[in-house]
């Protein structure tokens, strides 16, 4: 591994205490570039600006995908990454759908840990703060052929992030526009995903919600996704939430929250989610809560939801009595190293890494 | 607009006679930069990179979408665009469906002209020669948000292109992937649409076919397009298309071909293709030709076509039997300046027009 420190930190000029998410990156970032056939030696430089013509592959045919993780810093200073070889997986199923290169562990773990410890001095302590980490790939190649490219680069940049709270949200349930087609790439965390999304959740937002529920684009009858979070629904007192597909992205958090329910002995079923089934159950009263979980919020709880022309309201309940909220408490508590770990998702991040590099 | 000419052009240095397509710039490209809310002032400058974080918002949600569009010189060295306000008007209906600011027609089709005409020298003569030009909009915002970015560039690159011809092509009619969804972003120029189509395409090719028929996801029996390119289909003497909805691209060059087939008296159906009357048309010998068409190589004459496990020869038809092949000539004599343009179609880049500018 190449390093190639900054001689001059921006932390003591970044303001802790007032910044927006996603606006401000550590000191450093790693880079690894592939060409001929194969990956060359990752690299740890300063975050910063690169050279890419208009004409790079990924401005032109979007080959690109990327992961969203999370780094925690406990009481004591150590910091923890929550399931990363999980990430590591997923970003290669997604390459590999979007016929890129596979990153090897090694590039992905080395590189993450390494800039972890460099920067650890950045990953926020406290009530909900975190590092949020974007691992990415994407093509270089400079042309104008519509075919794969022959060059890519691995990155990892990476921005502190504040707090998880979100206000409780309104949702619209789709009935025209979809984010996947079967035989599709809706399972990949695609940056093409992403785009073919925004416009539809304006239109969403028009009608006075805040994101959309995605269903199945043939008869949208059945729930996929909400906005870019996997979703859950509770109707009396047992949790549903759709099984993944190549349609519907396979959620770290998603599967964290179905492995603590079970733990906790609550009623969780994976199966297809109905909108008519959902639809009943607000009409007889026993439709309790709808949320989705993601990495970047933990958990977001739905207070209303749209079908057509109609929209419903959600019971209110007490933190205690709601599923969404004991779940991404008893999350947050084991990401953060505020309880045990029966699952052996925390991963500690070593300090003077590079000593061992 | 701002004019930033070469003080060195590199034509002198390249090969006209040996290189492949898409790997050389012209001297020039056109930049526009929108930023709080408006376009900027266009740019004429020297083609090369420009500066972009790894966490520039299109590698990571994909806001991207471009054109295709080719100039022709004549022999008396006139150079003509090709139905370019098409491009300009689709290019925005993709800008809008990935929720990205439209671009201004000055912008887009003076910044077109004021390229042509400067690297004018650059523009190939002769049997089956043209620029190709890439007009595109991608965004440039540096942020982690997954949301609609804030600031976009609008570029034009173009590279000199070589030959019409390609060998006819074995394509496999897909029962599994495909490229669209309804409710999707199919119809537009979108990067990620591309990028979703490789891993399938390179499926096919092992194979052994070159590209895809892509079908309708829900239930794989309709045509859609083949490859990057809208489809023919030629059952006796009559000429099938599929109509474009928001799961078909518009294309200029298939605009074209039904304008053309239409003024030559030929029969031909705006209306979905089936495929059952595909393989049925296949079995009782009225299957003629299939082909595919678009901006690049104009018309792709199709060999032979896979369904599941079947492979089906198509019958080798003399040129002048081809109904591909004769409004192929027919719209190559229209775009070269070697034929009456009764459509309008033509349109001529005035000299010094910078004069004007």
């Amino acid at each position: 591994m190449i390093i190639q420190k900054t001689s001059s930190s921006r932390l003591e000029s970044f303001d802790q205490e007032n910044y927006s998410f996603g606006d401000h990156f550590i000191d450093h970032m790693i880079i690894c570039e592939y060409d001929n056939g194969k990956w060359g030696e990752a690299k740890l430089m300063p975050y910063g600006p690169l050279s890419f013509s208009p004409a790079n592959m990924t401005f032109n045919y979007g080959q690109a995908c990327f992961e969203g993780m999370k780094a925690y810093k406990d009481k004591d200073g150590q910091v923890f990454l929550f399931r990363p070889r999980k990430n590591f997986e997923r970003i290669n199923k997604s390459a590999k759908r979007l016929a890129m290169p596979e990153v090897p562990e090694e590039v992905f773990m080395k590189g993450l840990k390494v800039l972890m410890d460099v920067d650890r001095a950045w990953i926020p302590y406290g009530e909900g703060r975190s590092l949020y980490i974007r691992p990415l790939i994407f093509a270089t190649e400079e042309g104008l052929k519509a075919r794969v490219a022959h060059k890519y680069m691995f990155a990892i940049v990476a921005s502190p992030a504040k707090s998880y709270y979100t206000a409780p949200v309104s949702v619209k349930i789709s009935d025209y526009y979809s984010r996947s087609a079967s035989g599709g790439v809706g399972f990949a965390k695609a940056a093409g995903n992403y785009a073919a999304a925004f416009y539809p959740t304006q239109m969403a937002i028009e009608e006075g919600y805040d994101q959309i529920i995605w269903t199945d684009d043939a008869t949208h009858e059945y729930f996929e996704e909400s906005g870019t979070m996997n979703v859950f629904v509770r109707i009396n007192d047992t949790i549903y939430t759709p099984p993944t597909s190549e349609k519907i992205l396979d959620g770290i958090t998603r599967d964290s929250f179905i492995q603590l329910a079970k733990h906790k002995g609550l009623d969780i079923r994976v199966e297809p989610v109905a909108v008519k089934t959902v639809l009943e159950a607000q009409k007889n009263g026993t439709l309790k809560e709808i949320w989705g979980v993601g990495t970047a919020v933990v958990t977001s709880v739905f207070k209303a939801f749209g079908y057509k022309d109609q929209r419903f309201e959600l019971p209110v309940l007490a933190d205690e009595d709601s599923y969404a909220l004991t779940l991404k408490k008893a999350l947050v508590d084991i990401q953060t190293n505020q309880a045990e770990d029966p699952f052996g998702w925390r991963e500690l991040v070593e300090r003077n890494i590079l000593e061992t590099v």
